[in-house]
């Protein structure tokens, strides 16, 4: 049986997303029982010129909505970036897996027959949906939502990686 | 047009292993350019109880190659998780790119129509192809190289996601 390009696309980063949230409450939970800064791990990183555990989840949201805009053809909210805390983290999550969620299935299923075309500069590169999908946007998505979970884990939170697979049975 | 379990799999694993080999090459002419004892990145880890840089290269060529084996039915090479050095992980990922790229398209695309399960202890999860890979095989495969690339990273090694994602263009 072949597979449909939201098969392969959709819930994989709305169940990913899931997995970030469990491991951010994780990571919320333990800055309260620790009596940590919540802050110190909202802007750790693993060195000095990497990203910070905020800026992880928002990259983390991005890929998945500009992927599902770029598949689908239907427009992404704008979120502008502002959030410092675990609770505005947590509701860019839920946002952003309501937008993923709210596509239909067809219209993303569609992204196969469209070209989708990156802006890196002077690099512009084509792909048709479902290379654009396995080729970049699977690999990037993941990178953030595993250096978020490696981030907490290196500041000592109580998280493995059950947490980011999430529930597999 | 729909999507194949192959085109879905296979060449996913393979293009993360040869970034994961590039990676590898960056840490190795890191540690020679400064006089850094290769063994100190290869037992880098990023939390005293998670696996180590050589670990997380063995846990990404046996997600792969199980994952292959899985869907495809053709068995995978037993591989003895004894690398300490650089180049005999590049070895290692070399063996599992040359058995990923042996099993033929028709006998991975078979694989959806069998039936997968995993042993987790008392819990054995049964999938069909398209969810164990979705659900498990590459969210699993994709945390080990980026645990890989974030170990590195860590250590000063200069990469970044442009050498984790490789040419997408």
């Amino acid at each position: 049986m072949p597979i449909s390009l939201h098969q392969a696309s959709i819930p994989l980063f709305v169940r990913g997303l899931k997995n970030l949230a469990s491991l951010l409450e994780k990571g919320a939970a333990h800055a309260a029982e620790n009596g940590v800064d919540p802050s110190e791990l909202i802007e750790a990183r693993l060195a000095p010129d990497m990203l910070a555990l905020a800026a992880q989840v928002q990259r983390t949201s991005d890929t998945a909505k500009l992927s599902g805009e770029r598949l689908s053809g239907i427009e992404a909210p704008k979120m502008p970036d502002d959030e410092t805390t675990f609770p505005q983290l947590q509701e860019r999550i839920t946002k952003t897996i309501a937008y993923l969620e709210s596509l239909p299935v067809a219209d993303v299923d569609a992204g196969e027959g469209r070209t989708i075309t990156l802006n890196f500069g002077p690099m512009k590169p084509s792909f048709s949906g479902a290379d654009y999908l396995f080729g970049f946007a699977l690999p990037n998505f993941y990178f953030h939502v595993v250096t978020a979970h490696d981030i907490l884990r290196h500041k000592g939170v109580a998280i493995g990686k059950r947490d980011y697979l999430g529930a597999v049975a």
